[in-house]
Formats: C-alpha cells, sequence, structure tokens
C-alpha cells in the first residue's frame, strides 16, 4: 500500500462537542453498569438539590420517587423545597455540560462541574428518548414546567411544551425516564446512598419511595443549617507559578505586586510582604501584577516556600462538625459505642486546605452484614458530605483505612460490627475520575485521613478491649468452674466426701481468690440475655430510629 | 441567615470551555503522581507518532529522549518519521482539546479523542509556562518550527514564532518541558512502558535515550505493516435506539428504511430485510429513514435482536497477530515456552465488535523480578496495542486474570516466572476513565478475556506439569537412591558381603523397575547445569535480544 501524505489525512480534521464526547465515554459520568447508572441520576439531582438548598439558606426537604416502568427501565423523580430555577436558566442548567453557578468560585461544595443534571438529561435522551420533565418555581410569580432534551452535537439545550403553571410554589421537581438501568437493595444501590447521604447531612430529610411502594424516611436529626461555606482567598502555599501568573494578569484593582499579594491571597498582610522582602530582596514588589513573567512569579514562589505561613482559614471549610456527626451516627447506625474526630485543616499539593473528620462506630446496626449473615466492618467514604459507593479501590479513604494495623486498636475489619466513617471536606477535592466516586490518591491526604481514623480507632480500643476481656474472663472462670466440679466429683470417690458441699467450698475459694472472674460472667451473661431479647445497652436517641 | 432567592443566585450562572474543566482535574488525563506524569506525556506522543505513521503506511521509527534538568524537571523529546503536521493544522493539533481527525471515525486507532497532544500542551504551561516546541515537515516544500502554547479560558491555541526551516525533512519532533515529574527505573516508568510498546508493535523500532544518557534500542521484529484498520460500518447488534434514530435522521442517500439499513450497517442484505419483515410484519420499510421515530426505531431494534446475524467483520479489528507477538515475545522476553492465542471477534454491549489476544510465556525473562530479587508472575495489559500500566486494580483485563484458577494449570501467579500478555482491540475500547488506564468492566469482555488467557494457560500447562513433574520424579528418584545407599550398607554390616557390589544390584534393581526416574532425573541434572552456565534451552531468535 502507498503512502500517505499529511495533506490527505488532515483533510478529516474536526472539533468536536463535550457532550459528543461524553455522550460515547458515558461510563466516565458514571452511567456504567445497570445499577451504578441508576444511583448516578439519583445522586445527580439530589446533589444539586442540597447545595440549591444551602446557597439559598433552605433546611433541605427532599424527596425521591422510583418507578419500575419496564424491564430495566424506570422513571426517577426528585422533588425538593430549594429555590427554583429561574425560567431563562432552565435549559442551560438542564442541558449544557459544562455550565452552572459553581465551577469558577473558590468555594466548598457537592457538585462543581456543572456536568451531572446535563448528564442525566443526555441519559434519558440516549436510553429513552423522552426529555427530563422540569417543573419548578422561585416562590416569586408562577411556576413553570418544561421538556428538556440536549443538542449533543452543539452542546446546547432544546426546551420543549414551557408553560406557566396556575400554582406559584417554591422548589423544583425533576422527573426522567431511563433505561438500561436497575434498582437494587444492595450496599450499593439507591436506599443505601439515601442512607449515607442522610448520615453526612443531619439537617437534611430525606423521603424516599422504592419501586416496591415502601416509603422511608430518614428524619432530619439536626435543625440548623450547616454553616455556610464562604468563597474564600486561595492560600499562598496552594499557588503553583501559573496559577499566581493568572491571578496577577487578572488583578483589576493593584498597582504594586505588594498590594495585589495583600489583596488577593490568604494570610498575607504587609507583614508577610517585608518577610518576603528579607527571604529574597531581588523580587520587585512595586511592579505591576500584569507585568508579572513567569520567572518572577518562580521567584516569588521560592520565596513563599521559605517562610513559615499560618494555616489556611477553618471557615473556608465547612466539615460536618462532631456533634451532628453523632447525632447522625445514633440515628442510622444507633451502635453500642462510637468515637468522633474532627481533625484541624491540613494542605496538600502544597497549599489546598482541606479537613477530614472520621468515627468509628461498633455494634447496633454498624458493620455490614453479608446475604449469609457473616458480620464485617464497613468503610463509609464522604466527600463534602457527598457518600461515595463505588471505585473504592481507587480511593485515598480506602487505601488510608486498609494501612492501618487494625489489631493494635482490637479491631477486625473482617470480623466485627465495625463502621469506619471517613469525609473528606475541601473548596476542591481531588476527585480521580470524572464520576467522581473516589478521591485520587494524594500522599498528603491519605496521611491525614490515616491519622483522623487512628485517632477515632484510639477511642474505641478500650471499649472493644474491655468487651474481649469480658468474653476472655468470663470464658475462664466458666472453664476454672468446670474443672471445680470434675475435683468435687473426684474427691467425693477418694474420701466420700459429700459431692454437692465439696463443689460449693472450692466455688467459693476461686470465687474468694479472682472475685472479677465471677462478676464478669455474671455481667457477660445479663449481656447476652438482653440483645437476645433483642434490645441494646444504649441509651437511645430521643428521635426514633429510621432504621 | 436569611433565605436568598433563584434570581440572586442564578446570577453567577457561567459556561467553561473543556480546557479549563481539564486544566483544574489534570488528573483525569494521567497527570497524578510524578512518574505516572511523565509516562503519560511519552505516552501521548508516541502514540500519535504510531497512529500517524500507520495512517501514512510509514514503518514507525521513532526516538524518545528524555533529559534531567532540574529537581523533577525534565524535557521530553520525540521524534518520528510520520506523515508530519500541515502548518494550518499545528495549532489546533496541539492545543485545542477535542480536536483531530479521528473523533468521529468507526475506527480502530490508539489515540481516539483528540485530547493527549493538547493536554501535554497544558501541562508544560501549567508546570513551567513555556510553550512547546514543534518542528514538522510533510516531505513536500520546507519544514517548519513553531512554539505552541494553549489559551485555556477558549480552548483554542496561540501559536508563535512560526518560521520556515531550510531542511525539508518529513516526520514530526516534539519537545516539551515539563516539572512536577520524575524519571523513574520501575515497572511503571517510562523504560517499562516503551519496552511493552515494543512488545505490542513489533513493526516499530523505538530509541530510548535516558537521562543518565543510556541509549537503548527495541528493534524492529517485523518489517511489515499491520493490516490497516478501515473505518467500518456498526454491527447491527451494537446498535442502541438511540444510535440507529441518529444514522436515520442523518442519512443522506436513502429514500426508505428498507435501503438506509442495507446501505448503512454491516451484515444488512435484502434477505436480512425479509427476515425481519417475518419476525415484525408491522414494521413500514418504505418509510423515510428522516421520518423514523423513537417508536419506530425501538421496534426495529426489538426485530433485530431477533434474527441470527453474522459476528462483524474481523477486518474492522487489527489484531497484533499470533505470529507477530511470539515475535515480539521472543525478541523480548526470551521466554522457555510460551503459548498464544488470537480469539474470533466477539460483541459487547449487544454489538461492539472487539477482539482479544492472550499469551502465557514461561521463563527467561518473563514475570516479574522484586528488589530482593524475588520472582512472581506478571500481567502485561493492552489496549489496541498500547501498553497499560496504571489503575490495574480497575481494569476488565486484571479481573479476568484474577478470576481464573491457575492451580488448574499449574500456574502459580505468586511465584513463577510468568508473564500473562493480554490485548484487546476494538473501534471503540471502553476505557474506564479519560486518562486512558484501564478497560471498563463489561461484563462480556471480561468473559471473553478469562476464556482467551484460560485457552493460552491451557497451552503452556503440559510444559509447566512436565517441568514440575521432572522435579517431583528425579527427587523421587534420588530419595529412593539414598535408601539404595542406606541398604546396601546395611546389608554389608549383616551378611559382610561387598557394599559396593550390593548397592550397584540395588542400583540396577531399581533402575529395572523404574526406567523412567532414572531418565528424568539425568534429565534435570543436565538442565541444571546448562542453566548455570546461563545458556538458555530454546532456540534464540534470528534477531538479538533487545533486552
Amino acid at each position: 500500500m502507498a503512502e500517505r501524505n499529511a495533506e490527505e489525512i488532515f483533510k478529516e480534521f474536526k472539533e468536536h462537542s463535550i457532550a459528543e464526547f461524553f455522550k460515547k465515554n458515558r461510563q466516565m459520568l458514571g452511567f456504567s453498569g445497570q445499577v451504578r447508572s441508576l444511583v448516578t441520576v439519583v445522586h445527580e439531582y439530589v446533589t444539586n438539590s442540597l447545595d440549591a438548598c444551602e446557597e439559598a439558606n433552605i433546611l433541605p426537604d427532599i424527596s425521591v420517587k422510583i418507578k419500575e416502568i419496564g424491564e430495566n427501565r424506570y422513571t426517577v423523580t426528585v422533588k425538593d423545597n430549594g429555590p427554583g430555577i429561574p425560567k431563562a436558566y432552565v435549559g442551560k442548567s438542564l442541558a449544557t455540560i459544562l455550565a452552572g453557578t459553581k465551577f469558577h468560585r473558590y468555594v466548598q461544595q457537592r457538585g462543581q462541574q456543572g456536568i451531572g443534571a446535563a448528564g442525566c438529561t443526555m441519559f434519558s435522551q440516549m436510553t429513552t428518548g423522552k426529555p427530563v420533565i422540569i417543573k419548578s418555581g422561585t416562590g416569586k410569580g408562577k411556576a413553570y414546567s418544561a421538556k428538556i432534551l440536549i443538542d449533543t452535537l452543539r452542546n446546547k439545550p432544546i426546551v420543549n411544551d414551557l408553560v406557566d403553571l396556575e400554582e406559584a410554589f417554591r422548589g423544583t421537581i425533576i422527573e426522567g425516564e431511563f433505561a438500561d438501568v436497575k434498582y437494587e437493595m444492595s450496599e450499593r444501590g439507591v436506599y443505601e446512598y439515601l442512607k449515607r447521604t442522610a448520615l453526612s447531612n443531619p439537617h437534611c430529610q430525606i423521603m424516599f419511595v422504592a419501586p416496591d411502594g415502601k416509603e422511608n424516611v430518614f428524619i432530619r436529626s439536626v435543625e440548623k443549617m450547616p454553616e455556610k461555606s464562604k468563597p474564600t482567598q486561595p492560600h499562598p502555599l496552594g499557588l503553583s507559578v501559573n496559577d499566581l501568573l493568572e491571578y496577577a494578569h487578572s488583578s483589576q484593582n493593584s498597582r504594586k505586586l505588594s498590594s495585589f499579594i495583600v489583596d488577593t491571597f490568604a494570610r498575607c498582610t504587609p507583614n508577610k510582604i517585608a518577610e518576603l522582602k528579607e527571604v529574597d530582596n531581588a523580587i520587585d514588589f512595586d511592579k505591576d501584577p500584569k507585568q508579572l513573567t513567569w520567572a518572577d512569579a518562580e521567584q516569588l514562589i521560592k520565596a513563599i516556600k521559605k517562610i513559615k505561613w499560618i494555616a489556611p482559614d477553618a471557615s473556608s471549610i465547612i466539615p460536618i462538625g462532631e456533634a451532628q456527626i453523632t447525632k447522625a451516627l445514633k440515628n442510622i447506625l444507633n451502635p453500642e459505642f462510637m468515637s468522633v474526630v474532627e481533625r484541624k485543616p491540613k494542605v496538600f499539593r502544597g497549599g489546598v486546605p482541606f479537613v477530614v473528620e472520621s468515627a468509628v462506630a461498633y455494634g447496633g446496626s454498624s458493620g455490614y452484614i453479608s446475604n449469609g449473615n457473616e458480620v464485617s466492618g464497613s468503610i463509609l467514604r464522604f466527600a463534602n458530605r457527598v457518600p461515595l459507593l463505588f471505585d473504592a479501590g481507587n480511593c485515598a479513604i480506602t487505601e488510608a483505612v486498609k494501612s492501618i494495623e487494625w489489631k493494635r486498636y482490637n479491631i477486625d475489619l473482617e470480623a466485627q460490627p465495625v463502621s469506619i466513617f471517613v469525609n473528606l471536606s475541601s473548596v476542591h477535592v481531588p476527585y480521580s475520575g470524572v464520576g467522581k466516586e473516589a478521591v485520587a490518591k494524594e500522599e498528603e491526604i491519605i496521611e491525614e485521613i490515616k491519622l483522623a481514623v487512628m485517632d477515632a480507632a484510639r477511642g474505641v480500643k478500650d471499649y472493644i478491649r474491655g468487651k474481649e476481656h469480658v468474653k476472655f474472663e468470663s470464658g475462664r472462670y466458666r472453664t476454672t468452674m468446670r474443672y471445680a466440679k470434675q475435683l468435687a466429683d473426684d474427691l467425693h470417690s477418694l474420701t466420700g466426701a459429700d459431692q454437692k458441699r465439696m463443689e460449693e467450698k472450692i466455688e467459693k475459694l476461686v470465687a474468694k481468690h479472682y472475685p472479677h472472674l465471677k462478676k464478669m460472667a455474671e455481667e457477660a451473661e445479663d449481656e447476652q440475655n438482653e440483645s437476645d431479647n433483642a434490645e441494646g445497652k444504649t441509651e437511645k436517641d430521643e428521635e426514633e430510629s429510621n432504621q
């Protein structure tokens, strides 16, 4: 075959829309596997509802309804009491990939990329040819409804049947029809996803109607909105040379590098500028930031790395909070014992701030019960309060938890009813894929998660040792007493002494020498009876358990 | 805090470019971890070179040079003898994400998405502020050089210093400077990547200059271009309702559904239309394809699933080929024994065709030797001839290989020098991430890989059993002979008979009863001596080993 020249080959050169790209690569958005695809749909809508409610300062009330309408074919309806979507934005919000209100702001939110809802519209269209139906109202004026499709070739919305409704409510109802999906009660299904969402969002009430018609309510356990995460100034240690240059070139108000730095970045005061000057007096802090070159920026970044900085401001990151996690865990897992830890903010990649919270819960509904009724530990992974159900092997949280020497904490993840809870909060969570199901394995993040989980594990260590000690010692008592019986028997044969009396005497002797053994054996027995009667040892939360 | 209304919130609504998105999420392109980031750069450039050469029907000659120029800072230069890039396309080719010659065609190639080279430009710019420097010539007229940057806000190229060169060569030289990367000799480094590329591309010659100045040449082992993969017609079983509709609505030449089907899809003849009519006589095959509704398309797809189809045409997929894999494995691993299998084309997701090839190689340089000098098996994963080094846990190939009961094949992946080679070829490989480091776990793919590997394993099973049998039986012979010595000794003590003579007699007796034992023991000994002299048992390939 003859060689072909470049001109001929490049005749076929074309540009493509991001929508076409994701249509061809739907697995990158989480649409792979029937069970997972359904969870992805619920996840995208619920995440958007939660973000919108928080943005508008409204305690979220969300209902999710899934109805089976054919083989591997379901409708999903998600309703919220959020601020609604203004009519003018409805098309772009639901049918333009990479459009939204969040991407460009340096603020901690669940959704960040403006992909989710448009991805669902595309998935509905690809699998059923149906538009997504939206009803939304902002509370002012009439609500409206519309049918939304996406023009994938141009990444543009197609809005049909846009009509005003008679009602004037506030909130959004989205209904989509999806095929090639499947509802399943499993560790990775929609029910589990919503349960975990309730766990990490105690301020939220979630109603779920499953395909079998059963209603589940995950009741709000905290009546207070979480603190609002504020757009924040980037911390100097988080800047790459490239970031610094981009900020400098787009600066509007500062004439000099010094004032630009103080105005733009966190923890930067005139004192810090003085410190930087001391470290490198060749830096020209009077320079116009718009004129900054790569070499200038590189020099400045080097100096920044040489001086000490206060850690990033915690107010930019809103973790769930120790008290809230405790309430939510009680509400949903009702464990015998737990230990909750909220760590101080840390930075990764030099300076992106993040906070890790961890809890270890023991007993109650903690852990995972397999079909064969075997109990084992389970890892509950969250990023910015969003449960991560898939790609566990690819996740920094899994790696950190697995790297711990659990024996030291008297914990056996293979065989004990233990739940390990980890929530990573950050303005920029480094996900390992567009589907956002796993946290990338950044070393600093793995290390910090490990420390947090070990911290929490230390809190339950003694309790678990206590439990095991009781088991062990009471076993010893019972064994000793068996020998006492045998000995009494033997003494009777040898000497003719009264067997019953001998036994009582030996028992007293043992009890006198090892009083704690007897007490423990009795306690263990009591507990056994109690749990046989299906009543936990722990005080119940005021609110009912939703399990 | 007061509630905020939707109008206020949506003031911040914006659209974003795909380049901005990937800049913020560089890990999705494979730029995470210093070692991996460097491999990603090499991978993107080498892949483009190989695709371009094949496209132009040129036997590829590629050289890769990596130079350390600072702490975690390297230049990467990749030179090929490909068709070159016409001057008019150089900006878009290297600095527009989702632009290229391949995305829209239904043809098997390594690169598909038009992301790679533009991603490298962005990564260079982000980490060093430097443009990528290109020199390219198409063989006609003068070659040129240029410096390329990317305007990430608009996903557009910035081309600087575009000048004609005096020379008039054909090919492309790309040089980029990258920081936050690291060269490492490891199972996941650049050297291993190129070695595996040579393994799966025996028609290609690769020269590699490592940062220490050492030159490695992976010599071409096949002088023939691989058959050229042709753009192909989609197979009816691979169509979703949505696909069918899109093809129908954009059809240009067909007035009737029947002729549209025959013209557009593979394996569709007028006879097949007749069969479809028999299955569902309500389908209107005279309808204008442009007027096809979702319901029509759904009905047609249902009928398509009910009749038998010939498998997709193998010519659309070009596997490496049994003979070529054999040559490449000899050339690079020089195993004692191997078994290579090329399977028939199969389909996944209903009808995307793919072909799996597998080989199991034993001995020689097969397997993996750890730092502690422990030998274990290794899995060499490829998709469309591209080595996959990362995300093994997320990959269908790993899952398939691990699910095999290796004991049945006398193979111990933990302890034997075994290499399991798997190459998946398809017009559309379903990668699990944009970084294309793992094949998504589609059930049909896992199943087919498993069958292919088991097929190959069956081929080496007897050889390995032979080896182990010899080890076992010769051990038995030696043990028996030890007893013979002892027995002769005892007989001498008891009877005074000559010890030496007794021993000879017993030895003869054993040899007479178990002649195969003696032979095996001798053979095993010979082999041991031979391998101690560092000479393999196998015939050497005509070409030199590059290892």
